[in-house]
């Protein structure tokens, strides 16, 4: 069995980690760090795990990964790459869940999540975990890099149209909806009950840490710059997230033909589903490792309109670190994937 | 007291403008027409109304609107067309909150309410009733057409921007995201609560039937046709509309000179509040006719945001519907409507 | 006008205060104190109020209630007693939503709000608001102890059984469910939206601080000791409380004739409505002053079972204190609170 | 690998039942009938299944069940009395998870359920499947009807302290609130999202279909009626029951003994989870098949109370009939419900 160590195992990505691994054949998890947490019991952090597991949280030291085959960091951006230079000098092979390794710029880093990159010299060497594009590269990584939550269903979104020039690299606008788990766990008003419920709104308008990751894999794919306008939404849902994004045509394909193009697209992805009927849901991929995905095109006005749902915990996080973990390590893809 | 009788008043709509009226200084509520409830006191359907009204609901006849002045049509889209030229015989004032009167192209209702117009001689003769733009016109009307829902907030979100010729007038693209009481009141399992619970989705994708009235409004604003693409989505809140629209920025204004225009555009239209700090909420307009809307400027991909939020039974149907009547009357624009 | 101040502002409470005495017609609010606040425009802190007041948050101190003419106190209990010797040195009468002197026995405070009383000798000059009560109490107090919510929603279920000897005043079992804003509005884990959303849990059984408020009210009806299991449970919804209340039937009464009692005892009660059919429902009263009450007999298990909802914060809090205000100075008991 | 056969394959248990059998590694669904959406697709009717599964729902005929060794039936009450003759005929084992096998009296059945049983003669034949309670019946049934999830949450409370004579069998309260996935996957506006969403409602007061169920299976237990006042609501998440009972306590007994007994009792059930720290919520159990319990002792009135939660499509539904069919056929119990 594959020992593997989970760094900041108590927030929800953490705990999710732990719902997936549980079931996972090829792989037990060894360790589950979480500072906060540290002497309790997992299942009394989280009751849901009674009679599920007999773990404890503990505090994290670079000695306790003796043992440890791959470490999965679950912690909030900023704090990884505190860590990460002594994880990969021990020689373990590293899951990143946050965003400290995802651009390859410092000076974006610096600008969008404002504060130095410390570890800038590991920024190069990570590979951006996102399999449906960068398969083959992922599988021999050490240090991955797990994309966030928005640009999973972004990216998966934009990908087969700009790869195949079907639609233009500017003036492409991105509204997305995010389930409030996507806030972490944690105190604070604004995310309290009564300040999300029936209500949405609208957050870091045009400033939000994801936009050059999304930019950042479409220029790799395109060989081009990406201009796009993002914006980000909570709405009331505990967990997805709902990306409608709207590109203009360059050819006067059908639907039926750009349909054609993403499905061949993502015939090696397990987890893609592109719709020919209806609508993607979120309820449909709660709980799954699926992205959903349907094309329209709004003859009118000359757009691609490209709509796609994850659950933002699975998809957006825990399940594609999984996926992640799976290609690296040589796992049948959905292991531990299938619900 | 001005005698006020409702078609349709057993709907959310009805009941909505039940509940306004109720408060109204100037009128009174002489008869809610329901046929399906028809014989039921309003408590009796609604018990939210107990020891506030001691009305019931009768079927509706021509005859039975003598002594009424003015009358709320609050009926499915394709109803009133069949009820409104007897009205108007009788020499009533209407305020229709559905859509059959606010296009004046029979061949555009007919594509896209998917049914053929039966009183389009009174097409040219309806005025739109969007207050902040035409009041004038209201004020003369005899036959106004409430604007839909999603209407209010697009054309609201875009009409000072498009006036002033800030931003063009093609690519423009509207998010917008529904509260699932804009579906009505009916048995269906497509709102069953189950279904839209803990989900989102996206609908009538291109094909909503709002879309022409969005662009004939703006149009007409402008002097110029408008081409936009329209994305509704259903989310899982009981009332709001939330709207998100980009276009592109013809001028490079800064935020505070567009705002300015805003400011300068809605001064006298008492419910529009343009925010100066902050964005939208939909729980910051719920139960009351204001619009709230703020503007953003997205310098990387000259795009202007604008966001904005109304309650969608309140300013997108039965608060504007009193608006409109206010302005018709000569009554306080702001009459019934201050919360 | 009277000159109305309230200490704590900023709380749901506190807003909802803000939102009903902002229509009533014969006070004005001159000062919203709230110390986090201070300086704060209401509307900045509050959106929904922009265009609404010009109101800002100011720091309390004693002598900033000159020429106010009563006070709300709206803190979190504990803090309440503090303040309270002081205000009422000046003359002022005061009307305290907090649990501070509700309880005449200062033992019982301690053993449940688990800290000293620190303003003892007030306990007793107290009364306590429960207009359906003793109304005439309240016209004459200068402290009055505004009830919780639940005991409100309790009290109100059950005073007219054990007023008129039909249940016994042992073996009572209340089960009540609240809506998460009676939490406050406050950074905690506990009443984040993940947390909350798609769960219910019930909380502090058999030693929550309304147990001796509702067993001290009821005993003072009957003059006996009153016997009560009451659980109380979180439900995600933002406002509301429901209310099941069981207790053992003495006389074999029919449903009409314990209707008939429970109408006759609230006949002078404007803001209780007796249910001749359906069922209280929370979306009934939600914004308003209503306590919905239905009865209903188990025979074969002889138990009468009385189901109650209300506004947690309007009947259970901010209404009822204006309730209370208009009995104390003379307006119409109704004023403020007609929606 | 086993057989099986789903009637009624297309409502919410239904597809439970599907998911959950779709990882169960000893059977395999070879048919499922939904009349309603014969031809259709699974994953047409239900998305979230693309991917997961090639059946298409058909319509049932008796001869359609051939090579079927074990038939589940999903209909709603009063459907499966009309099939299960000729499914028995045919030497079939059947898990009914409708209401109609699990009253031993006709006359219950027809006072409670509003309509003729027309299968009498198999009602002393069915067996109740609640495992915990009688694990070796289920081993050898032909006809189990599985439990209503009202009356596995209420029995699995009270089982131990009625067998124990903790408490007495009569002046017992149950207050439950359910998810609106209990009510079946209709068109009805009833459970229609803006109807149920922000609200709370009881209903069916005294007269639920589960009440002669609960008393039945209890008194089995210990030998003398029980009576009982059961009260169900329904509140706005998808899934879930949340019971709370109280029972007059009989002996002296401290938590840590109820506990004891409680633990005792279920210790061969690998499903039934007694909490010894905090209290069951409803997000605990979702997606799983265990019971959580608690219990408590209110010392001030002398009663016991008991919490339980389960998730009403698993343990109340679709997992607990997977249970019974794992116990029939010698599965080891917790095949197909570890997540």
């Amino acid at each position: 069995m594959t020992r593997v160590g989970i760094i900041g195992a108590s927030g929800y990505s953490g705990a999710e980690l732990l719902r997936i691994l549980n079931r996972h054949r090829s792989v037990t998890v060894a360790k589950a760090f979480a500072n906060s947490s540290a002497g309790k019991r997992v299942d009394e952090v989280y009751p849901l795990f009674l009679k599920q597991t007999e773990l404890s949280f503990e505090t994290y030291t670079p000695d306790s990964l003796d043992g440890i085959d791959v470490v999965f960091i679950a912690l909030p951006s900023g704090e990884a790459m505190n860590l990460v230079p002594s994880i990969i000098d021990r020689g373990k092979r590293v899951i990143d869940l946050g965003g400290d390794f995802r651009l390859k710029e410092p000076f974006l880093y610096e600008k969008f999540y404002k504060r130095e990159h410390t570890a800038r010299e590991y920024l190069q060497a990570s590979t951006y975990g996102l399999p449906e594009l960068n398969k083959n590269d992922i599988s021999k990584a050490q240090l991955v890099a797990n994309p966030g939550c928005y640009p999973t269903s972004a990216i998966l979104s934009l990908a087969p149209a700009l790869a195949h020039k079907f639609v233009a690299p500017d003036g492409i606008v991105i509204n997305s909806l995010s389930g409030v788990s996507g806030a972490g766990r944690n105190a604070s008003l604004e995310i309290s009950f009564v300040e999300v419920n029936e209500s949405v709104r609208a957050y870091k308008v045009g400033v939000h840490q994801h936009i050059p990751e999304i930019k950042a894999a479409l220029a790799k794919l395109t060989g081009e710059e990406v201009n796009l306008t993002f914006v980000p939404h909570l709405v009331p849902i505990n967990r997805g997230i709902y990306t409608t994004t709207c590109a203009e045509l360059l050819a006067r394909s059908s639907e039926d033909d750009v349909r054609a193009v993403y499905e061949s697209y993502y015939r090696e992805g397990p987890f893609v589903r592109v719709l020919r009927n209806g609508i993607p849901e979120i309820k449909n991929v709660i709980g799954t490792n699926y992205c959903d995905i349907v094309v329209r095109i709004d003859r009118d006005n000359n757009r691609l309109i490209v709509i796609s749902a994850i659950d933002n915990l699975v998809k957006g996080a825990a399940g594609q670190a999984v996926q992640n973990m799976n290609i690296m390590f040589g796992f049948p893809e959905q292991e531990g994937l299938t619900f």
